[in-house]
């Protein structure tokens, strides 16, 4: 059995940001790190290509009566800036207390190496195990997985017939308390760019005569919201459905702190959503966030120009039953509406995800028919993750994204079982990532558990 | 005599970029060649020291009853980025047609070396003209000059008993119409820095939790006009003195077209003041742009944060009785009650400037006893201009602003005369900037005139 953590660093070596074509090498390293790891365990490993960054495909095969468990995971992370505000450099695994530190860590190269450990640790343990496993290890996660529905379609008669995805790429929100994840918002990002005079002009010769494009820009951004936190896009919450009680029952266990969370964010009041407090906010709404604004000078001193250009990239969460396509629609005309006559603007497509929800076995709303492993799959968790953290999991929806399950459920039919192994502290998507060894050493003995008592019916 | 614009192309290959302190080099380059081209005219040349850039002055003194006009220039330049919209590399001089391109072509380089060439020419051919001269040159011009005042009154004694200053630092509208300016708006600049989360958030995890601070910057910025394009911060106007009839008149007199005007600048619709055409809005109306603005992740693709921070950088012109002090209180106060309590933020004083007012001799509102040298000098430009162009200046506030001429007023007790010798087309501070060699050419015959004029009273 190989030393996870020492695999894990050098996983985080690989600079494989999918997102920047100046990272071109280290995807192909991360890639091929992965690829040999799963070969050497004994997996029949395929490169698949894609338009973009090939998926990692491995299988172990067997009797064809045998469960088969789909394990995901991806070997794509976020970019690293601002690379200022690293304590340790982004692409240099730092051990500093229980914690790994580097781009990565957490988001998804050690919860994806807590699996492969685990898988690892299995089949050393019981050469012979009855399970089928096939490791689907994507390379644009970062990206919005542009190429993988279309992967999935290509790959539908050798997958399809799994009977669900396990993976880890949600949170959890302490060391003692696991989240099962059971719900995750969509996604539509977009970008608006405004243009005003054909170049940047003088801003003493010229101003007072035409609209600044970042005013028209900051003009239509203040329009998106209302006073009381809602997104202001006329249709936006049509489709949301209401939430189960037994889900706001699950986040109240949470026993959340929100003077704590706030001291953790570092902001000096929250602005939730009115008639939802921070935390249902987070998971049960959508959301419209501005990712970045740019225009103009913004370097050093002054220069006192009318810039010609400026822009914003907004991304919208959206919650069950809210569509893509629609929301983009809405959003799209009410910013035609608004923006004003007197410059121009253009909408850039970026990428979208449809929200998914499953629900556990036992509950009300639990659908009819739910398939015998799946549900198989969620009993083992519930008694592994007692077990092994002390507590039993909660089962509750996310505010994050992994627009992929939506795919994987769309395309192959699977659904998938989410245990949270990140934790609030992990900084993900943000300077000085990290992954918390506790957090692993436990998902690995809590992943070989699962995976031995779906063998095991 | 030397070529004039050989040695202006010299002059824009020292990249001498005030505000960024990578151009250090570029700096001294243009502020050596500048000193060595007036000592080999025979000028006592001093390199005066200040906290960041010094001040050439260059002297030729002589019998104390002479006539003293102090030459203003900067050797200065604004920021040459983006550079990718240059045609040609912004610090190699490139001829195309009759225009002269590179950064600070215009502004200020090409109308300061008129200047210095229509005096070689002058001393050439009479050699012992009746007039003192004095170069005074500076580098901080495009910073707003904030070492300016301070050396003003640092060199008082030597330069309060000069009759007047006489500069090109000023466009005109067409090559046949020369404006000599009678007015400047003023400046006042600030940076607002708006923070969130202490760190950058994943936006799923943490949407609809907390204000993001695009959004606050966004509300703040959208706040600061009303829908007629008036600036939105109570008192803002209280100041501002009403135009003269004979202003309006002079202005009326350009026969600009606006229509000329829109295409030019490249935009769908003028957005003026209400109630003041594009023209009048520039030049009589004080102003509030935007000319930056930065948050979050602005590379390719998407990354989805709630960024920590985001900023944006303000100018505000004046017009004439306008106190930058009061206009900078003003803003700021309507700034800190807008910000909402949920974030936190920082206003960034930048530089200031007073608005600036002169009016030429035999109108209605000139002041009692004005300088019988500076009314020379208004005249002998009136002759000069309407001898060389063709057609008399027109005299005209201006929507730019040199705040070292109100400090020159304030310091020195000394008028300006503004010779405009730029054009719209000259893309001052903006990419592809040029000097128009036709402007140069006539400006230097105008320049002598008024010289040889004022020594010969």
């Amino acid at each position: 059995m190989f030393d996870p953590v020492e695999k894990l660093k050098e996983f985080i070596r690989h600079p494989s940001v999918s997102a920047d074509p100046k990272f071109a090498a280290g995807m192909v390293g991360a890639r091929e790190f992965v690829a040999g790891l799963l070969r050497s365990l004994g997996f029949a490993v395929e490169v698949v290509p894609t338009p973009l960054h090939p998926v990692i495909l491995a299988e172990r095969g067997g009797d064809a009566r045998w469960p088969h468990v789909i394990i995901y995971g991806h070997y794509d992370v976020q970019p690293a800036d601002p690379l200022n505000l690293w304590v340790s450099p982004a692409f240099e695994p730092a051990l500093r207390g229980r914690r790994l530190y580097g781009r990565g860590a957490a988001d998804n190269k050690g919860p994806l190496m807590t699996h492969i450990a685990a898988v690892a640790r299995l089949l050393e343990r019981r050469p012979d195990l009855p399970l089928r496993i096939t490791f689907m290890i994507e390379g644009e996660e970062e990206m919005g997985s542009p190429s993988f529905a279309a992967f999935l379609a290509q790959q539908r008669d050798r997958l399809q017939k799994a009977d669900f995805v396990f993976l880890s790429d949600t949170g959890s929100p302490r060391e003692d308390q696991v989240v099962i994840t059971c719900g995750l918002r969509g996604l539509v990002l977009c970008d608006v760019e405004v243009t005003g005079a054909r170049t940047d002009l003088h801003s003493g010769l010229h101003g007072g005569v035409l609209r600044n494009p970042i005013q028209a820009l900051a003009e239509l951004c203040a329009s998106l919201h209302t006073p009381d936190g809602r997104v202001n896009v006329p249709g936006f919450y049509d489709d949301v459905l209401p939430v189960e009680p037994w889900e706001r029952a699950e986040l109240a266990k949470l026993g959340q702190s929100e003077e704590q969370y706030r001291e953790f964010l570092g902001i000096p009041a929250f602005h939730a959503t009115a008639g939802f407090s921070p935390f249902e906010s987070a998971r049960f709404l959508p959301t419209l966030e501005f990712n970045g604004i740019g225009g103009g000078y913004q370097g050093e001193g002054t220069k006192t120009v009318i810039p010609s250009k400026a822009f914003v990239k907004i991304s919208c969460r959206l919650v069950p039953n809210q569509s893509p396509a629609k929301i983009r629609a809405l959003l799209y005309a009410a910013i035609r509406e608004r923006m004003p006559p007197d410059v121009t603007f253009r909408l850039v497509d970026q990428h979208e995800g449809t929200p998914y929800v499953v629900v556990p076995p036992g509950r009300a709303n639990t659908p009819p028919g739910q398939p015998a492993v799946l549900a198989r799959a969620f009993r083992a968790a519930d008694t592994a993750v007692t077990e092994i953290f002390g507590k039993p999991p909660l089962y509750l929806r996310e505010g994050g994204s992994v627009p992929i399950i939506a795919d994987i459920k769309r395309v192959l039919g699977l659904d998938s079982v989410l245990l949270g192994l990140f934790l609030p502290e992990d900084n993900l998507h943000a300077p000085n990532e990290s992954f918390h060894l506790g957090m692993m050493e436990k998902g690995m003995a809590t992943s070989e558990k699962i995976l031995a008592a779906v063998a095991d019916a």
